[in-house]
C-alpha cells in the first residue's frame, strides 16, 4: 500500500498491478478516483460517471471473483459516449441524438470481461467528425496541463481522463485521428489498429469508426488492452480475415533501421516553431536508436488525408447518419453540420473517381515507402487554444488532421507517443505509422521511443518506468 | 505442311505452332484467314479489319526476324474495338464516339511484342455494357452455330472470330462476364484473371474493364497468352502487387477435391432443360474425376451479382463516361444509354451504403466456401435468339449475367470452358471460379474438365487435343 498514492499515484498497468499484488484492492482505487473527480469539481471530461455505488459493486464483484489473471483485472475504465453501455443513454454528444441503450456493445463487454471498471461516459466531438474536443453539447474537455487548451478529439473526455489519472485506459474510436490527437495532446500513448482488426461491433453508433481504439499511459499498456479487443467478427463485413489469430506484441528494435520522416521541405508546423524543434530532436533521438532518417515527398499523404473530409469520402459519414441527419440537422452541432452536410452533394460517380484518385495516392505511397522499416510523423502540427479553436474550427481542424488523415484511408496503423513540450507546456505527439497489418513493429517502435524519451506519464507525476516492461510475450 | 489444312484447320497454337516447325509460314495462315473471311462474306464480327497488305507485312516480318521462341510468334489475334491500335479508330461500336488512335496501348502492345498478328477489330456491346452482343452500331456478330442466336457479349466479335478459326486468340475484358459469355457460346475457353493482375492500361477507353482477358480455343493456349498479360504497373493504381511475379500455370488435379455448386434449389436455367442436363452432367463428371460436389446456398452469390448493375455500382461506369455520356446521349444505343443513365440517380452516400453491403455477401461467401477447393457454375443460365434479347434486352441480359457478374465484384478469378450442346446445337460453358489469385487452380480445373469433354475446338472440324498438353511449366 506504501507504494501507490492515493493523490497522486498513476493508474497505469504496471503500477496499479504491482500494487494489487501488493494487497491494494479495486475497491481503494476506485474510492480514491471519486475523491481525484471531486477534487477536480464539475468536469466535462465526462458525460455521465456511472452511479459510485455500481462501480464499488463492480469492484467488489471483482474481489470476491478473485480472477486476478484477467489480464485488465481491476483496471479503471472510461468509454466514449458513442458506445452503448445497457441502462445508460448514448449521446454521441448530440442531445437530441440521445438514447437509453438496451444492450452493451461487444467491444465494452470484452474489455469489462477481461477485468476492466467502467467508471463513466466521455465527452467527444459530436458523432465522431473532428479530432479538436470542441463540438459537443456537454462542454468542452479542457487540456489537463493547461485549461486555455484544447484536449483534442474526438475523445477529448477519454484523453482527459486518463492524463488526469482518473482511469488506467480511455476506450475510444479513431477514423481521423479521434484516439491518437487527444492522446498526444495529453501526453499520453494511443494505439490505432490497422482497420478491420477490432470487430466494429452491432453498428448501433450513427458515427462510424474505421477501427476502435484505446489509449493508455504506456504502449505496453495499449498492447495489452487492444490484445482484448483484436479479433475477428463474422457478423462485421470489414473485419478481417487476419484477426483471427493476429497477436499483438512488443519486440526489441533491429539494430539498425530505416524510417520515413516527412522531407524538411513538406513538413508543415504551422508556423510552431516548438513542435518544429521537438520533432528535430525526436529525429535527432531516433538516430541515436540506430535509425537513419529517409526524407519522403509527403505530398501524395497530404493529398490523400485531404480526401476525407473534402472530398467524395465525406458522403460516408452522411450515409452513416442520414435519417437522424435529415429529421434533426438543425439540432446538430454548427461545424458538425456543416461538414456532415457536405456529404449530401457527391453524387455515385464522385465516389468511384475519389476512390481511384485515393488508389492512385496509396500506390505512389507503396513504392515510396518500400524498404522503410517504419514512417515518422508529427501526431498533429501544432496545438490550439479552445478560443483560437472556436473561431475558426473547421480550417483548425483540418490543420490539427495533417498527419492523421490518411492513416485510416491507405489501410495502415499507427501509434502516438509523448515527444515532449513546447516551452508553454503544451504536451506534443509523435506518431509511429506502418503497413497494414504491421501493429506489433509500430508499435514496438513507439514503446522503445517513449521509453528513451523519459517524463512523467499523462499529467500525473509518476515517472514513466524504465526500462518499460510487458506485452514481449 | 500436309498437316495443316487451309480450309478447315484450327488456329488453336498447338496445332500452328507444330505445323509452323513443320514448314508452314505465317503469310501462308494469313493467306488462309483471308480466305476465310472472303467465304464468311459480309461479317458485323469484326469493326474493321486491318488493310491485308499491313497484315501479310507482319507475317513477313515475323519470317525474317526468325524469333520463333517468342510464345505466341505467327498466331494470330483479334482486338475487341475498345482498345486502340495506333493508326486506326477506337468506336467501342459507337458511331458518335469513333476517333483515331494515337498511341496502341499497352496490353495490345504486349502480344504483339509477343509475336501475335493483329487481323482486325471486333465488334461488342456499346462500352463494354452488356453481355450478350446486340447493343452495337456496327451490325450484330452471330453465334458460330446458328446464326439466329446471339453471340454473347461484350466481346461479341471477339468470341465469333475466334470460334470461326479466324484467329488463335481474341482480346477483350471482362467486367460483367464479356470475356465469358462469348466464349461459352461459342464453344470455346475465356480466362478472366484476378483483378489487378493485368494492367488496364492508359485509360484511353471510355468504359472500363475489371480485368482485360482472351479467349482461346484450349486453356493451355489461354494460359500462355495470358502470362504475357499479367504483370505489375506503377501506372495503374488497381494493378496489384502481386502481379509483379506471378506465374500462371497449369497443374494435375489433386486425386480427391470439394467442388462447390449452386445448390439444386437454388439453380438457375430460365426454363432451360438442356441446360440444366448439361450441368447435372457436369458435375457427374467431376465426380467421376474425383470431386465430391457440396451444395451451396447460392442466394449471396445471386445478390452480389444484382448489385453491377442494379445498384449504386452502376455509377462507376457513368463516372468513366460522364463528359462523353452528358454530351451525346441521345446517340448512344437505347439500352447502353438507359442502363448508364441509372448511374446518375445514386448519391455518393448510396455507394457507401451498397459497397458495405457488397462487403457483407463477400463474408458469407468466404465463410461459405472455406475448405472448397473450386466453384462451379453453368457460365450462362441458357441462352437467347437475337430476336428474342431485342425483344427483352435489359431483363435478358441480366439473366445472362446470372453466374458471371459476382465474379470481378467478389475480387475473385473464373475460366470457362465448353460443357456440351444442347438438343438444338447451341453449346453452353462450365465456369471455374476461385478466390483471389487462384487462377492457376481454377485454370487447371477447366483444363482438365476439357479434356474429359472432348469434341471439337469452337466452330472447327478439329478435335480438342488428348490429352491437352502445354502450359504445365
Amino acid at each position: 500500500m506504501s507504494l501507490w498514492d492515493k493523490k497522486t499515484g498513476s493508474l497505469d498497468f504496471a503500477t496499479l498491478r504491482q500494487a494489487y499484488t501488493q494487497g491494494l484492492t479495486p475497491t481503494e482505487v476506485v474510492q480514491a478516483i471519486f475523491a481525484r473527480i471531486d477534487a477536480r469539481g464539475e468536469d466535462p471530461a465526462w458525460i455521465l460517471q456511472l452511479p459510485r455505488a455500481a462501480v464499488l459493486a463492480r469492484a467488489a464483484e471483482l474481489e470476491q471473483a478473485g480472477s486476478q489473471d484477467l489480464p485488465l483485472w481491476g483496471l479503471p475504465l472510461s468509454v466514449k459516449d458513442n458506445f452503448d453501455i445497457a441502462g445508460y443513454p448514448t449521446a454521441e454528444a448530440c442531445r437530441a441524438f440521445s438514447r437509453m441503450a438496451t444492450k452493451t456493445d461487444p467491444v465494452v463487454q470484452h474489455l469489462v470481461d477481461a477485468g476492466a471498471i467502467i467508471i463513466g461516459k466521455t465527452n467527444m466531438d459530436q458523432f465522431g467528425v473532428g479530432i479538436n474536443g470542441t463540438r459537443t453539447d456537454y462542454g468542452i474537455p479542457r487540456n489537463t496541463f493547461d485549461p486555455a487548451f484544447i484536449s483534442g478529439g474526438s475523445t477529448s473526455g477519454g484523453g482527459a481522463t486518463l492524463a488526469a489519472g482518473l482511469v488506467s485506459m480511455a476506450l475510444g474510436g479513431d477514423a481521423a485521428g479521434s484516439g491518437r490527437v487527444p492522446a498526444a495532446l495529453n501526453n499520453t500513448v494511443g494505439i490505432k489498429p490497422t482497420p478491420g482488426l477490432i470487430p466494429l461491433g452491432g453498428g448501433s453508433r450513427a458515427g462510424m469508426s474505421a477501427s476502435h481504439n484505446v489509449m493508455t499511459m504506456t504502449v505496453a499498456d495499449g498492447v495489452i488492452a487492444t490484445r482484448v479487443m483484436i479479433g475477428y467478427d463474422a457478423e462485421d463485413p470489414l473485419s478481417r480475415p487476419e484477426a483471427e489469430d493476429f497477436h499483438l506484441k512488443l519486440s526489441a528494435l533491429p539494430r539498425a533501421f530505416r524510417f520515413g520522416v516527412p522531407s524538411k521541405a513538406t513538413r508543415i508546423f504551422a508556423g510552431d516553431a516548438e513542435a518544429e524543434r521537438l520533432f528535430d530532436e525526436s529525429i535527432a533521438r531516433l538516430e541515436r536508436m540506430g535509425g537513419k532518417a529517409v526524407e519522403l515527398d509527403f505530398a501524395p499523404f497530404y493529398a490523400a488525408a485531404k480526401m476525407l473530409y473534402e472530398d467524395a469520402f465525406i458522403a460516408r459519414r452522411y450515409a452513416n447518419l442520414q435519417s437522424f441527419f435529415d429529421a434533426h440537422e438543425d439540432q446538430i452541432y454548427p461545424a458538425t453540420r456543416e461538414i456532415i452536410g457536405w456529404g449530401r452533394s457527391y453524387s455515385g460517380a464522385d465516389v468511384f473517381v475519389a476512390q481511384q484518385t485515393l488508389a492512385r495516392h496509396r500506390q505512389v505511397i507503396r513504392h515510396m515507402t518500400k524498404g522503410l522499416d517504419i514512417i515518422v510523423t508529427p501526431t498533429t502540427p501544432t496545438t490550439f487554444t479552445v478560443e483560437e479553436m472556436l473561431a475558426d474550427n473547421i480550417r483548425r481542424n483540418a490543420m490539427l488532421g495533417t498527419y492523421t488523415n490518411f492513416v485510416n484511408l491507405l489501410d495502415m496503423c499507427a501509434v502516438t507517443v509523448p515527444m515532449g513540450f513546447r516551452a508553454d507546456g503544451q504536451p506534443l505527439g509523435i506518431s509511429f505509422v506502418g503497413r497494414a497489418l504491421e501493429d506489433s513493429l509500430a508499435s514496438s517502435f513507439a514503446h522503445a521511443f517513449h521509453a528513451a524519451l523519459g517524463g512523467k506519464l499523462g499529467a500525473t507525476e509518476t515517472p514513466i518506468p524504465s526500462p518499460l516492461e510487458g506485452a514481449f510475450a
